[in-house]
């Protein structure tokens, strides 16, 4: 078979489709999945742009869905020891890590794992098995990967809709920790802070305010359980600071701000939404856009303390699945999903998820 | 009475020696202490430099021992509870607190309590009853400071040698957490990181790195249990990153760093110094020295924890005089005070301070 | 004034109506408070006992709310820093402590105050100003409690409808801490047991299993928020342990059991439901019921934690009237008392209270 | 190759001494190990008198050091990377787990693998390849088996004195945690709680108070950093509890805990040294010894936390490699080992770690 591909040759040029064969009978241990759908992240965006290290040529995609078409020898389980089987529809934890190494051993911390490896930025998409990222109509997956079988009630479009934003938010909450009665400053409106509002409303946050825009996107954090948006654009920054800071209990800040934007400047803008001794998640810096200003003074004074998380485990895609079969009710995720693509439009998607046209954006193979 | 007190009036400018009358009777709750010996602190240099916003004139001096010349009506036990008389040698906690606001009740987090006030710092001078600061013959301490009788084998001179800086390490470790096996980067190796070398080193740090200067603070790192002293003047930043590096196990980087210094540029420094996951006390910038840049992208990819720790409650003072008495052999803070000035030397004091001439200059009215 | 009380003069006896003088104006600090509702704690059926060594003879009674009725000089607002008036209605912690001890101050935990005095409990009526308990028309309370004015939007029943119990919970969850996506088992359906169903829920527990009865209780907690309810008298013992563990994901036992009981007998129960690692919360072991049999084998291999907690501090009773007045309508606790009794009647109430009848039974006086 | 072993055959009679054929190449992953010495741990005494369920017969001995005599195929690197040779000294995490169960990969909590086996415990004798117990000249380590290479300059006799008692400490006090300054109580003074003294000092312990005996017991536990010892043979019950209380600073009681008897009634008795919010590591309770009476009341009164331990991790077995490297000369295990046996005299290797003889006993083979 040959399966469809939109491969990034160059950093900071369009997308190509390219073509690849797809193994009728995958190696040891590996999967071959028809791709049913491959969420645009932000990260692609940075990606395409150039701001991470990764080798190309490159096919890109890192969240997606799809259905097993074969399974190499010995993969009959997926990461929960539920049996796997052609037809079953899948998700898998996007990266692999070693096992190994000092990280992955020592400091139990995978994500950081020296030789971690991720579909849709690590693999090159000319060397065999070509097929490793999700915007494309097949995907190998190798062995090793977390895969979870998707549970009937569970759609599609919800998994794709959060996205690795959801599994980046929780293993971000299990690090910096968020207790019940919490008030909460969530910066950014996207798909991460969407998951951000999503998670700390479930959580039992007293209050949660949401910096971001434009108005579409901070409408659907509200319908997630914001109880205050502040629109960035119609409110200029010094103003913006006192918003916030009215808007929370005694005019003292947030017990724990989430910053979910990703310019570097709104890092140091969310110390100033912290009361002292407040914590701040730095969960949306992933693509190195350098330095910013900082005011160190205020880590001492106000005692804060920032946390960074990065990427996720596969116990944290876990959490996320059963997160949205048990809550998706009330976060209606496969919603935030308002636009829709072929392979070949790839590079519409990319440009509709860097302009924040859409809510999420989508390649439907 | 007339007590000699240095005053400092105008920030920038030399203190000036004034008197003022000591109280006989002081008021209920109060203590009027005859000054034995009071710390010059690096704080005492941010002051004077304006850095801090605090009220003219001021009678410098928070770390201070003495002994009780009177008591006020009702004031019969230290903080602990046991009895005070007069001819009593006391240390006390430069700060008190409201007790009721925001931050004193509801987050339990005195040291930011809204209405702190300290010795030495936010008492004017020209209001009775004047002497609220160390440089002085005498102070009078009010109702409500947490007083603590010194112990006989506790020589004055290691309550004040280790000074502040002690109390402040203290809460600082605990806030961040330090765990036995630890390896431990210390930067700065001024009274601050000299007292951060003896609490993780008593704590089982596996190993220490220090980075300072000049040679003969350093040889007293080493004494004090550094087991690896970087020069900064002598080895550039590059450089400087590789030795630290080089120097902890694998090449990782430290678990905790502890941020001594106080010059902003320190806080991206030390991120350097952290291994993935790894945390870093940011406990240096008590001056406002304005911003330097910052890598947000750092704090995410290595997913670093940043904790900021300001001032101490009676509970670290206490715990730092139980420290000194137990462990005091082994970290001879009494041996850092290298130089001695009267009130009327309080200049030379200071300047002696700033330029890291001393070990600890100390005032002995 | 003349005001009515039950008073608990004899362990194990019916209680007496006496009448005691209020006093016209309260001490300096204190405050005369007019009782509208007390609420019957489970806590007042073990004094009555004799299970815990109280002085008396004492009004029972510390769960209550009331309108100011005149305050005393200096007492002039609330522990938030809220003015206070004559009229106002108003709630309060029932406990005092000294601040000064070494629980107070070096622990930081208050609810072991070695000088600890509360309401209805630890004051005796036969000594002036006699009327420090709930079960009464007047109760006068002491300077430095902390008094809380009640919002308009928050009726007096929910108040005393969560009551002690309420308080308790949040400030065992906050010592045990429980984690979103959390598996919990409460064990016991009465009052403490309904606020940890509440407070789970609201803290975003994945799934609650409640172990109690009768049927119109465990009927209360699904409409709080249970998943599943067993009645302990419907399943025998072993039964039980299969049909909670059953209830739990994969059958591997609960993250957080939250005790609920006070029979001894349920903690070591307790300890079956908890999955290798869990930690279980030993809440309702107020009265001193005597010894169980406990297997420590049990705690080492399954490696849990147990918890204990004892109390609660002003700021737990400020976060209980946060919550009822942002989750009230989620978690109606004023319609759980099913009992209303005049002063007269308070005999009957702690019946009523002890035999499991009520859901929650009150005195209006 | 032919090894002799002794083997336990049937619970509670005398371990029999029988011939095994060594393989000379080891299976692809394997190592053949010959053993130069293996400890006696206090498990093995359980395991012998039938606390534990385990299959029959097995060769006891988990605590084992040896010289590595052939490498299986593809078994080429320690755990920490480091390259392997025939003639290599070598030390194992003597369990071995799946990494795959809900214990494993959900939970993060490998000691409680639902597959977990371990050396000298877990694998029958009678089934290839025999050699998977210390007790014997020869030992099969299996393909996953974290095997450590020892540097020059530890000293076998260090390794094994320390035994699996160090790692089992180090894993409950990072349970438990234990802050540099607190006041602790270690329960024994056999191995484990020897091995709890070493690190509580290293930890920065205020105070280490040891119950246990005899006198050698506890003059070693003294030379190792305890403080204060008190004899369980000398002092009574009611006096114990009042000795121990007075040798905590104020009498309240200890900070931590740490039990390493494993009779039952030790961990009540325990619960009585804790100062009210104290923690206490239930660490000793390995063969099921049945239960005994507790009091819960006390756990919600005293608000304190029982913790067990179950076992260690392969970073366990590292921890305490480099803690013997760095702090050998201040804890000096090797010194420990008072008796050494052949493999003919098990049984009465066996019988002096019974009967408390011996500081540690090793078989020697």
């Amino acid at each position: 078979v040959k399966a469809k591909a939109a491969v990034l040759a160059r950093f900071g040029e369009p997308l190509e489709v390219r073509e690849y064969p797809a193994p009728e009978k995958p190696e040891p241990g590996a999967a071959l999945v028809r791709v049913e759908m491959a969420g645009i992240c932000g990260t692609d965006v940075h990606l395409w742009q150039g701001q991470l290290p990764i080798p190309l040529p490159v096919i890109l995609g890192h969240e997606t869905a799809g259905r097993i078409e074969a399974l190499g020898a010995g993969l009959e389980k997926d990461w929960l020891g539920r049996p796997l089987s052609p037809g079953d529809r899948v998700g898998w934890a996007s990266s692999i890590v070693c096992g190994t190494c000092y990280y992955c051993r020592l400091k139990r911390q995978p994500t950081r794992c020296v030789a971690r490896k991720a579909y849709g930025i690590s693999y090159r998409a000319d060397e065999p098995p070509h097929l490793h990222g999700g915007y494309a109509e097949y995907i190998v997956l190798r062995p090793g990967t977390a895969i979870f079988r998707l549970p009937d009630g569970l759609a599609t479009e919800a998994v794709v809709g959060a996205g690795c934003a959801l599994w980046t938010v929780i293993h971000g909450i299990e690090r910096t920790g968020l207790s019940w009665g919490d008030v909460v400053v969530v910066q950014g409106s996207g798909p991460v802070g969407l998951a951000a509002v999503a998670v700390a409303r479930e959580a039992g946050a007293a209050r949660i305010i949401v910096t971001g825009g434009p108005e579409h996107r901070l409408e659907r954090a509200r319908r997630f359980g914001a109880d205050v948006t502040i629109d960035v654009d119609a409110v200029p920054h010094f103003d913006r600071k006192r918003a916030v800071l009215n808007a929370t209990p005694g005019g003292y800040g947030a017990d724990v701000v989430i910053e979910c934007v990703g310019h570097p400047a709104a890092v140091p803008e969310g110390m100033e939404y912290c009361r002292d001794g407040g914590k701040m998640l730095v969960l949306g810096q992933y693509g190195d856009a350098g330095p910013t200003p900082m005011h160190p003074h205020v880590i001492t004074r106000k005692q804060i303390q920032l946390h960074g998380s990065w990427g996720f485990e596969p116990r944290h895609v876990l959490a996320a699945l059963e997160f949205l079969e048990r809550c998706g009710q009330r976060y209606p995720f496969g919603e935030t999903i308002t636009h829709r693509f072929g392979i070949d439009q790839a590079n519409e998607a990319l440009a509709a998820t860097r302009e924040w046209r859409a809510g999420k954006s989508v390649i439907v193979p």
